[in-house]
């Protein structure tokens, strides 16, 4: 598989009062566009990831509402949700169409405007995401990972110390990110004595209700960007389920859909896990990205609470594989339909060369894990730098 | 292209008050595995065409939710929205699936469960298939239409009966059909007596509010079905897209969006309206299948009215094409997700002949075509029996 990335753009992840949905769907669009340097009408496809518009703003139709609102109609248009995974989704369905030869250049888009609503509404509509057994029981998402949390902690001896980590690196890193909703760095005691949410989670490993756009442009492997001098490619491009609630699951500790949705991945381009450079993972939960890291295939189960401790994946260290240096969805923002596009974003433009204090040196291959409910879908893709 | 239809199959349609959209998925889906001969676990991805769910029920990430409904997961699930256009897209992507090479079969299933809501909340729900401006200035989806049959009528001569025309021949259709949702005959002067709902359309006019789920399996061509004499395979599939509301359109009495993908689906079949046997087209109100039987070429524009009411489409008609056997979105019901995908077991089941005494003689070449809003998005596909 070899999909070319011709062109990326993100918006600021935040609480955007002052901006409209369209207004953050042309923003990301325009950059992806002139990067490409394609006339728009190339353009035979567009993909939207998307969850939350039609519970909070009685808008579907979103692959309409995008085409229209960049001023390209008379292209397909489908809106593709997955919950919190439609972004990596809607990259997954932008891939399946260039391959299948049908499409020749696609546009994808991922926006969620989250902020403009109450948090209890946004909290109630994310529950979408569900099952009816977990919703009837009151259950909320920081419920259904705090009872992975116990599980983990329980079997792996993982610490609360050791899942304050994730956010403190990943607030780190998001301090160099201009994009990101939380640029500022946190102690680990910051994270330990912030509110509890759902014990043993706290408010601090928690990502926040945010809103965003993001947008790529893919092309068949003939369409080549020409204005650049690096090329990037989409060289595997997977997906997979699981059962909705987690008392349909095998493992509360281990997300099986990333686990399938990786395998495949890993066999498209022919790599395995020790060979990825940079990873952007889905950090919905601080717990989410330690069991991220293990479902990978980066750590053994319950040793990667301590690798992120001791800083193994953090930017300047001196190992291997670097995590989620946008930010990750705790600092960077998650506005969930736009949460898988922005981790491809994030991947090109390192894997570029691109993103001044926060680049990684010599990435060569990236990786990207977006995960919907608490694990009921996953997407993931493997990018290299061509050259 | 050339995609196999390996099994169909489709619940009756309907008030199904009494029966839950899992079980509704279930009865879809295990007709068509079984007709299909496949091992379950030969299905690599399920597209899951839906749009009210999270608006209606508050329950998204349908993909994960049909996977899980059916004891399937480990798959690809993803759900696909535009609108009530979003089976047949759901349809177009699995199609692109299986094209790209990446997945040998897959499963499409459209659900909706529409009736357990009041109708205010499901016409307020349906709005969100709108544009912001037609929603603030108290539009109904009726109201669109009304707008679009006015011009009709203005500029083509169209009459008040040719619409009603449609309406009588869609319910003798499903008079045949035991799917269906209404069975009954009606004449044009019930049509005409109806209660005006948007003039100049009538209660008659408008298809209903349906409860319903269809499912389709498809595969690569080297894998086919096995325990049938009949092969009918999907040999073009496209999609596209307009404004979302109506003031950003050309015309007010033609669908672009099916125009193009209409288009499209020609020149990949390699074929032209009078080579079409079979139409379904998307007659959620009657003049809505007047202008798709003239956006799809079948007739000059303003002709397809008159041609309506002379009997020209109805079964047993001398004419080549008959449209709408199953009933249409008038008769046969309109649960919106399931629309598109009904359409195409509707197809796939007069080409193998299988439909009793609805059935046309000699069916070769079927078409369908699903909408979404008011012309926002189309899908077209056709079909073709192998033998």
């Amino acid at each position: 598989m070899n999909i070319n990335v011709l062109g990326v753009g993100t918006t600021k992840f935040g609480e955007l009062w002052d901006v409209s949905p369209r207004t953050l769907i042309r923003e990301a669009y325009e950059n992806a566009l002139t990067e490409s340097g394609l006339d728009p009408n190339t353009l035979d496809g567009i993909f939207v990831g998307n969850m939350l518009s039609g519970i909070l703003g009685n808008q579907e139709n979103m692959g309409a509402f995008v085409s229209e609102s960049i001023g390209l109609t008379g292209k397909a248009a489908v809106k593709v949700e997955g919950a919190c995974a439609s972004g990596g989704l809607a990259v997954h369905q932008g891939v399946l169409s260039i391959l299948s030869g049908q499409y020749q250049a696609v546009l994808v888009v991922g926006i969620e405007k989250m902020t403009d609503h109450k948090p209890e509404e946004v909290a109630g509509a994310l529950m979408g995401a569900g099952s009816d057994e977990e919703r009837s029981a009151g259950l909320t998402f920081p419920g259904l990972y705090s009872l992975m949390a116990r599980v983990h902690m329980q079997q792996y001896k993982t610490t609360e110390e050791d899942m304050a980590a994730v956010s403190v690196k990943n607030h780190y890193h998001a301090s160099f990110n201009s994009k990101a909703q939380f640029r500022k760095e946190i102690s680990i005691e910051d994270v330990l004595k912030s509110p509890c949410i759902s014990d043993p989670l706290k408010l601090l490993d928690c990502s926040p209700i945010s809103d965003g756009a993001s947008a790529i442009i893919l092309s068949r492997s003939g369409l080549t960007r020409k204005s650049h001098d690096t090329s990037v490619s989409i060289i595997a491009s997977s997906a997979s389920s699981d059962s909705l609630g987690l008392c349909g699951r095998s493992s509360l500790t281990s997300l099986s859909a990333t686990k399938t949705a990786a395998g495949l991945a890993y066999q498209q381009a022919k790599l395995q896990p020790k060979d990825i450079d940079i990873a952007e993972v889905h950090d919905c939960f601080s717990i989410a990205e330690i069991m991220a890291l293990e479902d990978l295939g980066f750590y053994e189960k319950g040793r990667a609470g301590s690798a992120i401790g001791s800083g193994d994946v953090t930017l300047g260290s001196s190992k291997k594989l670097v995590v989620n240096t946008s930010g990750g969805l705790k600092a960077c923002g998650h506005p969930v339909g736009a949460t898988g596009v922005k981790q491809v974003v994030e991947v090109v433009e390192q894997l570029r060369g691109t993103v001044g204090k926060r680049q990684l040196k010599n990435a060569r291959i990236g990786l990207t894990h977006n995960v919907g409910g608490s694990g009921a879908v996953a997407a993931v893709h493997i990018l290299e730098n061509n050259q």
